[in-house]
């Protein structure tokens, strides 16, 4: 597996572009990605509820099991809460670019994110539309364009792309996402797109897609499962012209470590850039019963404000550790816990079978201002493990929490 | 019901200190509750698998049933994930208190709130215990000590007491309670300590206060559930010399209005004084068919970073809401939402039966610009509803968020 420069566009037969319609009052806002060769498409959506008209259209699409050409779109908008006008929209937005690119409208994916509760502005879209499918390039300018065009409060465009080879068959998958501004997990939306050239059977690509989003985006900060929006797409063309991949097979298996790997990048890229961060946290649990518990515990770590205040502060402030794991309700016994911080070229123990260690603070602040520092966490009471990445939380909040203990 | 000056003391028969031990650099750490007759006592804890060592003592006393004749708090140290040693300084805290009153050493409850994880040191509590005992008073200024001694990052102490008049007899309540930092609810330690001279049977006292708690400091955003040190401790010493209360009663309704009372005004200031809070929020919702949907729903919006950030930008960004709602895991029918912003003497519709109305944004920013808000949801599919309390969020945290609609 090797990565290289690019994104959504580094697979054969993929397109993209970006552009500025006017839905937000400036800067880019309108994005299409545009397959050559009609897709076979896996999606995995938001909990959430209320689903954001777009959501809605692309569940369906995936339900009769369509073929997709094309992805449409827009931020500045979340086209969410917005009921028959928001549907009207949606299917006026396939039908126009259906209609300039010669396809089925069944066969447009979309995707909103920005306000919720505001009637998307149609006349930016039918005014931009042709111009933004006439531009499709597959240069590295086109598709950051499309990456800086799914925007919202992102400091900086998430991309990736790697190449693998399998039975001698060079295939690629690229990709791209945007996070949220959003501190705590809980509502800021979450979109990535992710393209390939392999040929893979449809049931197999839901089944990787599911699976990979469980070990990644969802195991970040920026929770995916909660906002109207949320959506992880994955479009496989075949351009590549492998042999089929079937689900279970060792082409299968390397295929899906690649996938894996290009996932956790972009999911660790949108943790790192969460609101005001200045450092990525992982998180590794291991030693409990369950999995399902070692999620748990993950997740009250980086979710929790003072956790994230600590980090910031440069503070081994390690109770709140202890605390969150506490509140996790996941199983374990507090007598057995080892908690340490590391980083590249150092470590520093917190608490060794559930008693505090003398620790050096100077060790631990050094460690603590790296830009990335792994808290690793070991109940010793099974083989289940997870890992998670968050981000500190800064600004003058931290003035008040960040130095609580010392 | 009369509101009346005083707080823990107001009630006959009780006294209280507070002073600085050394336990905090600076500033007032250690408080003293004590009644001239044993107390019966209910409580209600924490709900953290990892609970403070006090926690545990208080515990087993309200199993043993113990009657009790005082409570010792200190702020600056939780006490919490402190092993042999927490439990040590627990049993040795008791038994000081216990030899300087000649009480039983399982007549004191103790309490604790500060950093997790450091061992208490004690040489402070030995040295000022038997000044804080020979200090006990029924003033103003006493009282007010022992409020300002439980506080960590609260900027004002919280203390609230109420008269009744049952079967002609004169009963007080009185309370006192801490709040913390955290902008977000999960581990801010939220104490509270309420006295009365009522005469209540046991039973009746541990139902009261349980379904108060429910109502009142478990629906605010600084949420009592999940701190390891998080507790709410009823005393009743019998001195106002009613006949005693039994559960159901007339007199048992009559009490119990007024703790209620007590307790909501308690609960409000804690979530008023929320860390840079400017604003207080309250939260109805109305028309579901299960009562814990109404509190999840509740809970939800009142712990949306996003809402809170909108209040305070005077944003009526009210999308954010019905996203709140959205992933509240509560079940409702989006179509049938009513949702409005209503203050003293003005109110604005945003949603009616699911359709977003076009409201007058200045009357919606003129509300949002009060100093307190109100948002009132009905889902009109049942007749179960909770009302919760939060505060919105401040600081340069806002500069992004809050004025990200417009």
């Amino acid at each position: 597996m090797e990565w290289m420069l690019g994104s959504i566009v580094a697979p054969l037969g993929f397109s993209a572009y970006g552009m500025a319609s006017g839905i937000k009052k400036e800067g880019l806002d309108l994005a299409l990605i545009s397959s050559e060769k009609p897709c076979t498409y896996a999606g995995v959506f938001t909990r959430n509820s209320l689903k954001a008209a777009p959501l809605e259209w692309n569940i369906a699409l995936l339900e009769k099991k369509s073929m997709i050409s094309a992805v449409l779109v827009n931020s500045g908008n979340a086209n969410a809460c917005t009921g028959q006008d928001g549907r009207d929209a949606v299917r006026e937005s396939a039908e126009l670019l259906a209609e300039i690119k010669g396809i089925d409208k069944e066969s447009v994916l979309l995707a909103s994110t920005g306000v919720i509760g505001v009637p998307l502005p149609m006349m930016p879209i039918r005014e931009s539309i042709r111009t933004l499918a006439e531009n499709l390039g597959r240069s590295t300018e086109c598709s950051q364009l499309s990456a800086k065009a799914i925007m919202t409060t992102d400091t900086y465009q998430k991309e990736a792309a790697v190449s693998i080879e399998i039975d001698g068959c060079a295939i690629k998958i690229g990709g791209m996402a945007k996070g949220s501004g959003m501190i705590h997990p809980n509502m800021g939306t979450m979109l990535a797109f992710i393209t390939t050239d392999a040929y893979i059977e449809q049931q197999a690509l839901q089944k990787l897609l599911k699976t990979s989003v469980d070990d990644t985006y969802n195991m970040i900060s920026v929770d995916g499962d909660t906002s109207t929006n949320d959506m992880v797409v994955l479009l496989a063309n075949g351009c590549a012209g492998n042999d089929v991949i079937r689900y279970g097979t060792t082409q299968y298996r390397q295929f899906e470590k690649a996938f894996n790997a290009l996932n956790l990048q972009l999911a660790k890229s949108i943790a790192a850039d969460g609101e005001g961060a200045t450092k990525l946290i992982e998180v590794e649990v291991a030693g409990l019963s369950k999995k399902e518990d070692a999620r748990k515990m993950v997740h009250a770590i980086i979710s929790s404000s003072l956790v994230k205040t600590a980090v910031f502060g440069g503070d081994a402030n390690w109770g709140r550790i202890l605390c969150a794991m506490g509140y996790s309700q996941a199983e374990f016994d507090p007598r057995n816990v080892d908690l340490s911080f590391v980083n590249n070229n150092k470590a520093v123990s917190l608490m060794r079978r559930g008693t505090p260690v003398d620790f050096d603070e100077h060790v631990a602040k050094s460690i603590l201002e790296e830009n990335q520092i792994n808290i690793k966490v070991d109940c010793n009471s099974g083989w289940a493990s997870a890992k998670g990445w968050g981000c500190d939380l800064g600004h003058d909040y931290i003035k008040i929490n960040g130095s609580y203990r010392t």
